[in-house]
């Protein structure tokens, strides 16, 4: 292979399918970038076997300033080659690989040769089938993402938790992600022709959703395509392809409760603050317990003594109803969930003082009711 | 004790003191923060035993709105008191310790409690003689340091070399770094009265001087004390006491090289974005070593084959004269002479290919001349 490209334009492409590429594998060939030349244009593509992410380079594409010489291909250490690439010294840059699998970089007085691998001993992506793809609305996709991805599971023991879960209905999507101790759930409106996907309820795993985010731009056309083996999401020039993972999500809906013995109403932003006040304290013991307890139309939240102090704090209200509760949970479970209503008024509904929490948009906001839920549990203490 | 005080004001002169606070430490004291209450003021001071850095709050500054109510004082945990601090939700914020050293912080509806020890078991700082100051000028001064502390050495095995060097001579200050394979030289000319100080050849810790040049602003007033046991830098409201290093500095000046075989002339920055270049393939191997030829008026940068590939690249220059050389050294110690240069044209001296190399700036540059000195000692190769 051999052609000349825009130094820069070049480095965008490499930042984006690098994100696919692992820092450590046993499989020592992804921890490269394969390089693939046709007349067409440049495609490259990393991969750490979950996901890989392939991009293309088009003859088209004036602004690339590609000139092909020479077909083939090679595959070639991704972060030395990157690092390399964005210290060149000139604009245009020239890529030439030799039969030894040697890639000699050239840009101006500069000259690497980096020690390459066949590009043909590098794992095959599958064909795409482009009729059977469905287009979502990015910016509320990575909003469902966003504002679900964070209750998902790090914990291997249950592989299926790790992941977000996607209900794909013909006129909504929902995802849901918990780690049993909190559940978070986004549903987007969005018309889809569910006929054209093998499957209509997938589980992705953390990370593909993670770097979607990260590489889709808020205005960038975003395609999806569902089938037995995986989920792909395809962007203009770019494709992200994801293992699924295995097994049936467990049914959330029936967790989320329809009533409530006690409701707060907040500003998420104003409580956000108070909770990450109160986690200062909570965070110097163990077990990280706040507890909330709401007495004669008055709400405090408190840390209870430990080995470092105490801290309270009077929470202002825009209403409360109901009986008096005294409640514990996670703050930084909280935190996370209040941060997801981007400081919106919002409801918190309470049962006992055993039973999980539920947060959702007060009706008027932005947010139609219950398109966005988090479901916290509370902690048992002594006194619970 | 018992005070009011602006928030932002008291987070800005906490986050200075707590600069000297060590992570970790074997005195538990260290760790917190002494607050000292008296009619005139609060005094706020951190330490890590070798740095210590005291700021005073003062009641005739208004912006502070300080508002005295009891003298006293106390030592609290400095890393959760400043993050309390910084989280808290008013402009003015109430501090009030009792007889069982509590220290309550109150901010509108939030309410800490933290429990501290007694202020009278902090270690004692030293008494100023201010007539024994001299002023520096704080630019220049910050300049010198910048232009050397790289050099100083992070092995333990010669405490001396850990610092940086001040020679203070009536006319000018000379700060001196070396870890024995390189080494920085910067004058800076400044009209002192030596007679104030009890001595005029001082070893500074790397740390003190890297917490100076982060604190002081570039147009605030420096002092400077110097007695046998410390060195002691005086700013408005803020003072940073050191212990100096011990033992004699090695005269360094019999090591800089009066004459050249070889001189080269380059663009600083010309050549550091080559030597980062040329570093990305020699740290791909443990002896990160490059070579410069110096051969028929040509210069190369090359990087000899490791298992990952190799680089060369060809020098742009200014000037070239003397007889051809092959040189070997450590492109990162380059890199740091390199940087410190800002960019101007510099002459770099070669004597051979084991003798050190002289980097200074070229003639006619901002620089004066030999006012900043980088030395660099070659790698011998089996080719020198």
């Amino acid at each position: 292979m051999k052609f000349t490209i825009n130094r820069q334009k070049f480095t965008d492409v490499l930042n984006n399918v690098s994100r696919a590429i692992p820092g450590k594998t046993t499989i020592p060939i992804l921890t490269g970038i394969k390089i693939e030349v046709n007349p067409d244009g440049v495609t490259l593509i990393g991969s750490d076997a979950d996901i890989s992410i392939e991009s293309f380079l088009s003859n088209q594409d004036e602004s690339l300033q590609l000139n092909i010489k020479e077909q083939g291909s090679i595959v070639v250490g991704a972060r030395l080659f990157n690092d390399i690439i964005r210290k060149l010294p000139t604009n245009e840059i020239l890529l030439e690989s030799d039969s030894n699998y040697l890639l000699t970089i050239t840009s101006g007085p500069a000259v690497f040769t980096l020690n390459g691998q066949d590009g043909a001993a590098y794992p095959h992506l599958p064909e795409i089938d482009f009729e059977n793809t469905v287009s979502l609305p990015t910016l509320a996709f990575k909003e469902m993402i966003n504002h679900t991805i964070f209750s998902a599971s790090n914990q291997e023991s249950r592989p299926i938790l790790t992941g977000l879960n996607l209900s794909i209905h013909p006129d909504y999507i929902s995802g849901v992600a918990t780690d049993s101790h909190r559940l978070s759930r986004r549903e987007i409106p969005v018309e889809l022709n569910t006929d054209l996907l093998d499957l209509t309820n997938v589980t992705i795993p953390k990370k593909t959703v993670t770097e979607l985010v990260r590489i889709v731009e808020d205005d960038q056309k975003l395609q999806m395509l569902v089938n037995e083996q995986q989920v792909i999401f395809i962007l203009e020039n770019l494709t992200i392809y994801s293992r699924l993972l295995e097994g049936n999500y467990p049914d959330t809906d029936r967790l989320i409760p329809s009533n409530h013995q006690t409701q707060l109403v907040v500003n998420a932003n104003d409580f956000l603050a108070a909770i990450e006040r109160a986690s200062l304290m909570s965070h110097q013991s163990k077990n990280n317990i706040v507890q909330l307890s709401i007495k004669d139309q008055a709400v405090e939240l408190s840390v209870s003594g430990n080995e470092r102090g105490r801290a309270s704090e009077d929470i202002q209200l825009k209403a409360v109803s109901g009986q008096d509760l005294l409640i514990s949970f996670n703050p930084d479970y909280m935190r996370d969930a209040l941060k997801s209503f981007n400081g919106i008024d919002i409801k918190i509904d309470f049962q006992t003082a055993v039973r999980p929490m539920l947060l959702s948009a007060l009706d008027g906001s932005d947010l139609a009711h219950n398109e966005l839920l988090q479901l916290l549990t509370p902690i048992r203490t002594h006194q619970s």
